[in-house]
């Protein structure tokens, strides 16, 4: 099924979508698939299809120390670096607009960054200082970020037209996938996503 | 690691729990593991530790849609038989006291019946003329049926203490799968539990 597209979409602010983003694109190479960065904003996601913007805040203390542990599972199952930071939930707004501000060729590689910044070094990505830093460490230029912060009407407009995609495409959290049609939600689902990318479909009817 | 052990946690309300039943004696015996079928009260476990009793119907629509589709793609993936009940939510406490009056040999083979019961064959499993014929399709004798529906004190004992273990296990949902010490919630975990099965350990500090 080589040429396939997998979209992924993702916000820098949820862990699982770090995780996600640690494996999608090796998921799609083993079946000649690409991967279709959509940066969306998951807040405003939330409140449009009324689920709680901050999910873990509303879960039982059993429930919340589960999911936490888990992450940890995961991290250890992919063998990728995780850290529960020192920040959250984190306000990820500007740090969307500049993965998207990178433009189409950078949005991979800038996206993996500002997830490890957040997700592995800990860093505040609502710090406009930060994100500059890590803008320049991904050779970004002045512009580039400025557009970002400023905003840009252009970069603001865009990620509201991909967060209202996602709402379109039946997203309700994050990571998700969407292979020929067919969504996926949570990387753990990375095996449903990789056999749909094998030719395996999922019942249409229900 | 041959002659470890599977805790598995479920009631017959879940339908996770029902996918998860399909295949847990297979990844354990694809590791010399033995399961132990631990029947419990979700319900009572919900209330226990504040969580909603029937989570899917605080679910947002697009979720609810969701979670809807997920179990018909996961029973094609495991290639097994569902359907979506035209009962839901089930009272199934006395199908669980049904599955423990049977005896711990014939529980896990009790249990499947019931399971494919409701989830593939419609059956209501809170109907006590329903139990008494699947109770007598699995050789079960009438005074087994009798303890389970008067309730038998014991029985009934023997149900909530299950639940009680279940909680101090750090159980918040269905299925669960316990291994060397290690929790894992859901179908959608079980390579983590065929791995920790296998002798990897999920990090104990986080």
């Amino acid at each position: 099924m080589s040429g396939e597209d997998v979209t992924f979409y993702y916000d820098f602010s949820s862990p699982y979508a770090y995780l996600g983003s640690t494996q999608i694109e090796r998921v799609a190479a083993a079946h000649g698939a690409r991967v279709r960065f959509r940066p969306m904003l998951l807040g405003a996601l939330f409140k449009a299809i009324g689920t709680p913007v901050v999910p873990m805040a509303t879960f039982a203390e059993p429930k919340r120390r589960y999911y936490h542990r888990d992450l940890f599972d995961w991290a250890r199952y992919w063998s990728v670096d995780f850290r529960w930071p020192s920040r959250f939930p984190m306000r990820t707004v500007a740090a969307l607009r500049l993965a998207l501000a990178a433009g189409e060729e950078a949005l991979p590689r800038v996206s993996h960054a500002l997830f490890r910044a957040y997700w592995v070094e800990d860093r505040d990505l609502a710090d406009e200082g930060v994100l500059r830093q890590l803008a320049a460490g991904e050779g970004l230029d002045q512009a580039t970020v400025d557009r970002a912060l400023l905003p840009d009407p252009q970069v603001k407009t865009a990620l509201i037209a991909l967060t209202d995609e996602a709402i379109a495409a039946g997203v309700c959290g994050a990571p998700s996938f969407v292979v020929r049609g067919h969504l996926f939600w949570g990387q753990d689902r990375l095996d449903l996503v990789e056999r749909t990318l094998a030719g395996w479909d999922p019942p249409a009817t229900f």
